[in-house]
């Protein structure tokens, strides 16, 4: 996250639980400007300590404010997270998009906060109209009532989101590199051999594409070296079971 | 979501209060199997129901296992959400991208499931071995535990992401619709007009910019038809305070 991170603003929020579990939230995410409108319970709280594991010991201090135009007094751009409210007209965005147009004024050195309100009753209109956006998040019409700390992880996953640079997949193989595509291909003739010796092979016409099957199988795992070898050793030891069962069957 | 919702199943889950906010956040976003994997209290547990405001109460009955092996049987494409394991060669992907992958197979009718560890050790490599897939949320290196029930929030937002088509951005106006260009037009001849009147514009080659700029601020604000009405009645309230005021001078 960049380094002037955005404000989470909590206005009137009544539980320390979730006041505490937006701090955790945040810093799960590299956040740490956390400001609070009106706690109910007063502050400091120690449900709210609780409940961060740790996170409000290692932020700033909490910012206390008596009013939510005060809390937002310094900031650029300033996000209501919200169902959408009637009888406003502002633009409505989508928690992704919302974080990506944060992202790029963050990155500008621009001041941004992101509004949430109480648990029950959510932001009033007059606190709505202090902001210039609002963030709706999508949810199942039925049941869209968000918890206050799961609707902060959200967003501020979002907005981490937006500066991630994590690859979408990674195959890390540790001690043992990926195998070396000859490494493979000798398994993998063996294993062939091994087959046809086996009488695995019954339609001859049929053979190249079984055999295309096979190497997929195994070409999907994306193998190791070291996983190779366990190949090998498994070859070796399922030949010699059959080469008990034969010496076996010689002795019947 | 798709009909065939993905299966969360929480293996060892300590806290009820954890389980009450992952089935919670999982109705929110549409998903209702839930599976336990030997909860540490027992099921029914009260703290679970309370916490998950009413949606353990709509969802189907939550299915309880003995072994995480039992709890994902029947699916054909399992995640397990954890931190990279040392030792195990898997697949890391991001949350978004597993869900972009889960979501497609959850069309194509398969079964998908993303398991989740206990509260404080997580999943144990024998536990992660069962699934084909792991699933990192990149966070913060420094603080980069998740609340079980946060995390469980933040895979079933983008698995509901995957699918949603909700427009980044909405502007309603609501019982008023947007302004017809030439209602805009009027009022802002009238503004220029005024203002021409007022000796607004006192260096006349910067004339134009000045309009232009002006004419920026009203335009990126989007207008409804009501809203240019209000604007008119605002020229007209100022212009009646200047006339009062000469008025006034006058007498003076």
């Amino acid at each position: 996250m960049v380094h002037n991170g955005p404000a989470i603003v909590l206005a009137n929020p009544q539980m320390g639980e979730n006041i505490g579990a937006a701090a955790r939230a945040m810093l799960n995410f590299g956040l740490t400007d956390l400001r609070l409108v009106n706690p109910r319970d007063g502050w400091p709280n120690q449900r709210a300590l609780d409940m961060s594991s740790g996170a409000l010991e290692k932020m700033p201090t909490v910012q206390i404010y008596e009013t939510l135009a005060e809390a937002v007094g310094d900031l650029q751009l300033v996000y209501a997270t919200t169902a959408r409210p009637r009888g406003l007209i502002k633009a409505v965005y989508t928690p992704r998009s919302a974080a990506n147009e944060a992202y790029m004024r963050l990155r500008a050195g621009q001041r941004v906060g992101f509004v949430f309100g109480a648990e029950r009753t959510g932001l009033t209109n007059d606190e709505i109209a202090l902001c210039s956006h609002i963030i709706q998040v999508p949810t199942n019409p039925d049941f869209s009532s968000l918890n206050l700390g799961q609707a902060v992880l959200l967003l501020t996953h979002e907005l981490f989101q937006a500066g991630d640079e994590t690859p979408e997949r990674i195959l890390e193989t540790g001690d043992s590199p990926p195998a070396p595509q000859e490494d493979f291909e000798n398994f993998f003739k063996r294993l062939e051999a091994e087959l046809e010796d086996g009488g695995f092979f019954t339609a001859e016409g049929l053979k190249p594409t079984i055999v295309r099957n096979i190497r997929g199988i195994f070409t999907r795992a994306e193998l190791s070296l070291q996983e190779v070898n366990t190949l090998q050793g498994i070859v070796s030891a399922l030949i010699g079971r059959k080469a008990a069962h034969k010496k076996a069957a010689r002795k019947k």
